[in-house]
């Protein structure tokens, strides 16, 4: 039991950790793939693990803060398996895709997943240098969306090749454009969201069949990158 | 120069600090009532704040590290004043207002004033019990906004009779009512978002004129409150 709050023993099995009461029962809720779960023989999810079948190990709080990367977890953990790359790193045609450029701040990412889980959205992709994502801090900000959107991994490069040769058109967020209230979302698309400092790259700007904004009248800099794809994640589903 | 970093100091003195060379910056640049700034020698703002008049104070790094209560500041602090209430604590009339009815969490509120920033909103208005709007989370989630946006803070009873007396329509944000989609936002009105984890008090739900709601399709059970906050500010401003 030791070894499963190593990070290094858990990505060679590709298992990820939740911890903390409320994301055990969601995962369980989710149907995701639970390998085990280590809780207080207090804690309320107990029937529920064995009218499932999960191997469920009683462990007591000092064992729990050990498993856990978390400060005071509460009550449960479980041991959960990478999801299959349900899509083979492929852009869905016929739908709307989301595009995480260098994304750093794991929070923004969990919450990213918190809003594509909301708008019902297949997929997030990635690119490689993005922070990790089944980072603690990602699975905590997601609230549960980790385990129903797949995150799928991608270079900029093949993305846009996927894109070109399937017709996807590429949607670029950046300053100054078009804004969205002037422009259709359509049926399907590629919406491509930038590093929180550098906003995208410029293979990505270039690739790009149109460049749209958020217009806004004050002085702020910009959005925070998690509320802007929730701007524009909603202007998709609304479109 | 010990006492800045006591936060009883300061708030009796009705000042706060803003930490690390970009907000102290973005300060200047927003004409912030800044009283006065410690920063190194080697920090590039120091002549844009003797330009300005500010009273600088050239420190080494471990006293920057003992004033600030980030790890790590960076170069500079400025010890500012709490902007004035310059509204005198009232809904405005003719334009668009938001509550924050018990808002716990700094990183919302901060990401709430950037976006209400960007979206030209006068001010903020909290409930007493949300979280403290000077708090360093606050001031740095809001990137800035913080020296633009004057939070406001007012009780529930008072909030719905100036709104009742100056006919200003409430529009609460709940679950599973109208999606915004169908409802025009108009010109002027109150947005009532509510707690992360209970929503709207009852009270304020009872008074709304229209109950609102962000319609998704996936299975999560709801959205981050700073990114439906700006959804619905993305809303008032295009509708």
């Amino acid at each position: 039991m030791t070894s499963v709050h190593q990070k290094k023993y858990r990505s060679a099995r590709n298992k990820f950790l939740a911890e903390g009461d409320k994301l055990v029962l969601e995962a369980m809720r989710s149907k995701a793939d639970i390998r085990e779960i280590f809780a207080l023989e207090s804690w309320k999810g107990c029937q529920e693990a064995e009218r499932l079948g999960i191997p469920l190990t009683l462990i007591n709080e000092k064992e729990l803060d050990q498993i856990c990367e978390l400060k005071n977890p509460k009550e449960a953990v479980a041991e959960i398996a990478m999801p299959k790359n349900v899509n083979s790193g492929r852009i869905l045609k016929g739908k709307w895709n989301i595009y995480m450029d260098r994304l750093r701040d794991p929070g923004n990412l969990g919450t990213v997943l918190r809003i594509a889980d909301w708008f019902g959205m297949d997929q997030v992709i990635c690119s490689p240098d993005s922070v990790e994502g089944y980072n603690q801090k990602v699975i905590q900000a997601s609230m549960g969306a980790i385990f129903r959107v797949p995150i799928i991994s991608m270079e900029a490069e093949e993305l846009i090749a996927q894109c070109k040769a399937n017709e996807i058109p590429m949607f670029a967020t950046a300053m100054s454009d078009k804004d969205i209230s002037g422009v259709k979302a359509g049926n399907e698309g590629l919406l491509l969201m930038g590093n929180e400092a550098q906003g995208l790259s410029e293979i990505l700007l270039r690739a790009a069949d149109e460049r749209i904004s958020i217009k806004g009248k004050g002085s702020a800099e910009s959005l925070n990158v998690a509320v802007a794809a929730g701007i524009l994640m909603h202007w998709i589903y609304s479109s």
